[in-house]
């Protein structure tokens, strides 16, 4: 087992492996029986995740369950704005609502950004550590964070949305003050990181979930150069960012300075391929909702996926984090047919 | 004023025009308060789209009140699932809900199609009859329908989701049945359609919402057949294919016997030409969210695009469907902008 954590950091550094590493977003979560059990002892989910030895209990979980080949430590990535001063609440099968929204200058001005900030997620920092012991490098552990642009939306919006059509709107209409929401985001976002790798992160994956929801003019102005300085700002571990719709922006990530890049399921390998260059490593995409299917037929489909990335510079993952209801049977042909394919 | 028919019609042709038409999707609606006045008179949506002489009126107001180039005619994509015996709510603020889903074959066979179902849309045809006399040839009028995948997602899933995971898990686990329902649903399209063509549309669009949502090889499989079969079947009027999110289908769009292909915002004219070929039109692609901004920027930006399209083969529109609380001026702005235009 001990050479697990070897395959996916090689991986993750674009070294030859002998198949790819597989893990799944989403991992640490509903689908385990597990997880539900313990979750069941919280009131809330906020409650579950400010709870370090719940928090690390539920990373490890689908390593020992699933086999899989990195753990992701069980956290949210809106931590970031309440530690910033924007509380939220967890809804039930509903998602998160932010009671206050950021709308103008002046809202953005009374967040406190950069140590301030993530000096309040000391929670997340013990969760790591313990998961630390608890993995006893059995496989590698992944810190994470929400994008500067996603996490914007959040604020602006107050909660998910079919459109963001609020959030967008503030970026036409009030540039500058996105640009400086967009700027404390990142300022808390790279202390926020290195502290996770201080803690035990061994590599970092940023989440812009919105990301396709942005023009690809805009996804220039105001997503790009943010991860560009968290990729810069976060040092001593390989990081990943995964983009999830922006398709067309792949040739801006290619030359983000991070080792990883995240695709979903409707990219074809080639087509990411030939703008992400030979060098950068690509993770993902299978389609969350093929594994629904027989244990037969999503073997067959991740063979035929794996064979459409190539040997190499491919980490196994979904387009997208795994559905809540996803029968277990299938996250585990899945896994199991990654680990028994040989390149 | 007489010429605007010939403007809309002409570059959907791919004629040269002098300046792109402009129209926007949903512009009978919402935005417009004659729209929210006449609707108030109604008890809900579906008897608001049930009774012609609200509908027509329905769709002529933006033509009097913006002044686009062309009329659709107010109507909602899932009266085809009802027509096949599938009943659905129109929940206030809330969307489309389907008491009753399909999950079987059995499901599948239940549903009536093609003229038995088609028959039962009277309302539409006399809608459309109604505006081409209220119209009086001012603007040429627009008939729709849904894509298949797209009335098949709502018709498994029971109404709109983030995920449309049912539906997708539907093509995966049951894809003898999903093609079943598929050529129901086009069955009864190609009737709809070439009835609504004899009632007076004089080019049909069709929406395929969630066309975004299927893998590159989904879309070529559940997809693509089906819009190519009632580009074939629906005679007499120029088509125009709407398939949002499915830039990476392009290339197969290309191949459809028809003359429009719509853009969302994600996408940039140049990668769409690329893809689509010299000859079709390309219509969209503004993002709807820019039209909150001020009409100043708004004009720079809708002349930009038309400038980023180039000259000819091109018709304004929105890449989505025009968000309900729109500013008025801005919907104005945006229209002025292109009609003030020259190539």
């Amino acid at each position: 087992m001990q050479n697990n954590e070897h395959l996916f950091l090689r991986a993750a550094a674009g070294e030859s492996t002998e198949r790819p590493p597989v893990w799944l977003m989403r991992q640490a979560g509903r689908i385990l029986p597990q997880y539900r059990a313990l979750r069941s002892n919280f009131p809330d989910f906020k409650a579950f995740v400010k709870t370090p030895e719940a928090a690390a209990e539920a990373t490890v979980q689908p390593v020992d369950e699933l086999g899989v080949d990195a753990a992701i430590i069980f956290s949210d990535i809106l931590v970031v704005p309440e530690a910033m001063g924007l509380n939220y609440e967890m809804i039930e099968s509903k998602g998160p609502k932010f009671p206050t929204v950021i709308r103008s200058q002046h809202d953005v001005d009374a967040l406190i950004t950069g140590e301030d900030a993530a000096s309040k997620l000391q929670y997340v920092y013990d969760a790591l550590r313990l998961t630390s012991k608890l993995l006893n490098g059995r496989v590698p552990l992944i810190g994470f964070a929400g994008a500067p642009w996603t996490l914007l939306a959040y604020m602006v919006e107050g909660g998910g949305s079919k459109t963001f059509s609020e959030a967008r709107r503030f970026l036409y209409t009030n540039p500058v003050a996105a640009h400086a929401l967009l700027q404390k985001i990142t300022d808390t976002t790279i202390v926020y990181l290195n502290a996770q790798v201080q803690a035990g992160a061994q590599l970092v994956q940023v989440f812009d979930s919105w990301a396709g929801e942005l023009t690809p003019e805009q996804y220039r102005t105001f997503a790009v150069p943010y991860l560009q300085q968290i990729c810069n700002g976060v040092t001593g571990v390989p990081k990943t960012v995964f983009a999830k719709g922006a398709w067309f922006a792949l040739e801006d990530l290619a030359e983000l300075p991070c080792q990883v890049v995240g695709l979903d399921w409707n990219i074809t390998p080639a087509f990411a391929r030939a703008r992400l260059g030979e060098n950068m490593v690509m993770q993902g995409n299978f389609d969350p909702c093929a594994l629904y299917d027989s244990p037969k037929s999503i073997e067959t489909g991740v063979h035929e996926m794996i064979r459409q990335f190539g040997p190499g510079k491919h980490i196994v993952n979904l387009g997208h984090g795994v559905y809540p209801d996803t029968p277990l049977d299938g996250v585990r042909a899945f896994v199991d047919a990654v680990k028994n394919y040989r390149y």
